[in-house]
């Protein structure tokens, strides 16, 4: 089987690069270039179509994710149907579908079958909770059902996989040693906690690597190496921990690329505004400068209820300093299961952050729109602020409610500067 | 009369500086010594007594600014009250009354009599609104009328004030020569635009400002020096005009300063991410390291209805480079007047602002809620972590609504990351 990553080793420029190129305003080669030397991704399963692709790496806008999925007392299928439609209207570019209820199976699939964006899964989530329903513990789970749960995942169209490879008992001692406060708050990470140490075993998607990426293979599915022992607070962000698993990442990473497999990192998390350069830099350098995927990052604890802003706040920053995938927080984190209010919301706020953010990463592009934003306000062109504006829905249904004034509405008593200044400039008095 | 500025001077520590000393927990020597400076500003009316005091400036956690008034469509006095009330409650240091409606000075003592932290105002609208109720034209303002505008806010308390004396007929032509897209948002700088050109004649705020300086004196108002001249779009920022401008904020500020008064800076508005570091950084050096008292920044264009956030990310990265008072903005900017709701989420979204830049700033006290809040979760203890939330009663209302699970909520299935883990670091199994 071939995958983007050997075809462009190939020099061969595949229907997904020419379509990332054309929509990113590059050339195909631009794309086939970084897609060899893996610093740009195409998640797109070999076995599933879909009418929207896109391009994660370097030169490239930053993409958004978004999360959704059952748990076992939020069982709602129909729920998450909905939930996954408004992910794909706000202008997500991928979601995770992270279904710990029952009919896990039936949960993705319909999934995959009613999106048009990038699916992504943690395999590790579906693998413990099935040892539990058939062993009654997460511990029972062998390395067998790990790879069956990721094999059947690949088979269903996944376009891009949490694995949780870069964890080893090793990592353990380091952890203990190193001395956090919050441990680990990674699920996946948890649950492979355990199993180590009950089975006295090293954990199998570290073990059995080469297995995992020969599956990842088949269907050019990629690999997101899911980042298990991620600082849970801003207190633990940048310690040993951090470092040694970001050096287990790298070296997967680079097993990957010898492989011919499209890889990314998953990364924090936690993170405080002064550590998110350092942060960035390190990942990128310790993993070869592949595709960086992170959850956040959260610049402060202290504001549960408004994660979302939080996370902008750090994505925007990280953003600028090298990070191509930003998963959304929603104003639920922390503190129970998104609503679907809150899964739009997340991913509103994702995307503002990352279109901050392009403004350094491309200039052009980002730069142009609010550019094209600027002079629609300037000559008071209410259709080219719709058109620009990032969420034009939002714009367009506050127009509708309250009829917009020159410029920006915000003056109504003869004092708008726009229109004071404006004879001075351009008009009789110029 | 004397000032907090030259009390300082003299080595005196004033019950205000004592205040600020022991909020911040740095010494009264260390609030003394910068206030003498010129790095730290305490903005508090002589003639006012009110129950909360701040500090502006140098090693002091990040203030925020919010904004009410009235206008000619929307004059209601009861509801400026109330939202007056939500931005207090909201956790707002300190306000602007940018009222243009009828009754301004009654709406003005209103507002400093029914509030509890530091007020600010605009002079320049009362005066262009009464010229152009008493002569029909904000033209025919006069600079005596400024200057009386100016007497009477601070007779009646105002503890700080945008004066827009940083704009004069030199820098309208090297505004019209840098050639803009957006020229002039500043309500203060399109009124003064419009009057020098009407009279040919310099700004008086800018030609007699020794008698601006005078009157804030007598009653120790903190001189906060407005940006009539800030770019008014991303693609505006850091040019030849704004730096001009700066230069000349500057001169006024050691102007201010060797008159001993205290004095701050007003900085934009619209900030590309990748002009932030600089935008501080020359505004800091050129004004003398002055406190900076920034509006937003608005770190892209392009997301009408949620400036907030976009405002939160620029006052963030600004803060981490040196801005010490954030003002916030409602998700309502550029759209229309403020709702109550939109002041509190404004409140709220800048103070997660100030707190992200706080940990840059201080390291401390920042540092240590979020230490708090980390140690609250994994601790699971629910008090604790509504003690160190930034907005404990978003938290309070959500528990009460959504029992909250173990930690954080979110994992409702046995799959708890902190719990599947804690055994194995502190438990049985450790």
């Amino acid at each position: 089987m071939s995958t983007q990553m050997l075809e462009a080793r190939a020099g061969r420029i595949t229907e997904e690069m020419e379509r990332v190129a054309l929509q990113e305003g590059v050339t195909p080669e631009y794309i086939r270039e970084r897609v060899a030397d893996s610093r740009i991704v195409i998640p797109k399963n070999t076995r599933r179509s879909r009418s929207k692709i896109c391009g994660i790496g370097e030169g490239l806008d930053i993409k958004v994710n978004s999360l959704m999925g059952t748990s076992s007392d939020r069982n709602d299928k129909a729920m998450e149907k909905r939930k996954l439609q408004l992910i794909e209207e706000a202008g997500a570019d991928a979601f995770m579908d992270l279904s710990t209820g029952d009919d896990i199976d039936g949960m993705r699939r319909q999934s995959i079958a009613s999106s048009n964006i990038a699916a992504g899964c943690v395999p590790v989530y579906q693998a413990a909770n099935e040892a539990i329903e058939k062993h009654g513990s997460m511990v029972a789970m062998t390395g067998r059902d790990l790879l069956d749960v990721i094999e059947k995942e690949c088979e269903d169209g996944m376009d891009f996989m949490a694995v949780h490879s870069a964890y080893n008992r090793q990592l353990f001692d380091i952890l203990r040693k190193t001395g956090r406060l919050a441990n680990i708050v990674s699920r996946g990470g948890s649950i492979l906690t355990a199993w180590m140490h009950y089975n006295q075993k090293d954990n199998p998607l570290y073990a059995e690597f080469d297995k995992v990426l020969e599956i990842l293979k088949s269907t050019d599915t990629v690999l997101s190496i899911g980042d298990a022992i991620r600082p849970g607070c801003n207190f633990d962000s940048l310690d040993a921990a951090q470092m040694a698993g970001l050096m287990v990442a790298g070296d997967l990473a680079k097993r990957a690329i010898e492989a011919g497999v499209q890889v990314m990192i998953e990364g924090p998390g936690h993170v405080p505004l002064n550590h998110i350069a350092t942060t960035m830099q390190m990942q990128k350098r310790l993993c070869h400068n592949v595709p960086y995927y992170i959850l956040g990052f959260l610049a402060t604890d202290v504001a549960p209820g408004y994660d979302n802003i939080t996370g902008a706040i750090g994505g925007a920053f990280a953003g600028m300093h090298g990070a191509d995938f930003l998963c959304n927080l929603t104003p639920a984190e922390h503190l129970g299961l998104p609503t679907e209010e809150d899964v739009v919301m997340g991913v509103r706020t994702a995307r503002i952050a990352a279109d901050c953010a392009n403004v350094l990463r491309r200039g052009g592009r980002a730069w142009n729109r609010s550019l094209a934003m600027a002079k629609a306000r300037v000559n008071n062109d209410v259709q080219a602020q719709i058109d620009n504006a990032l969420m034009p829905e939002v714009l367009r249904e506050r127009l509708a409610r309250e009829p917009k004034h020159d410029h920006c509405a915000a003056c109504s008593d003869g004092l708008c500067p726009a229109d004071v200044a404006y004879d001075y400039f351009f008009g009789d008095n110029a």
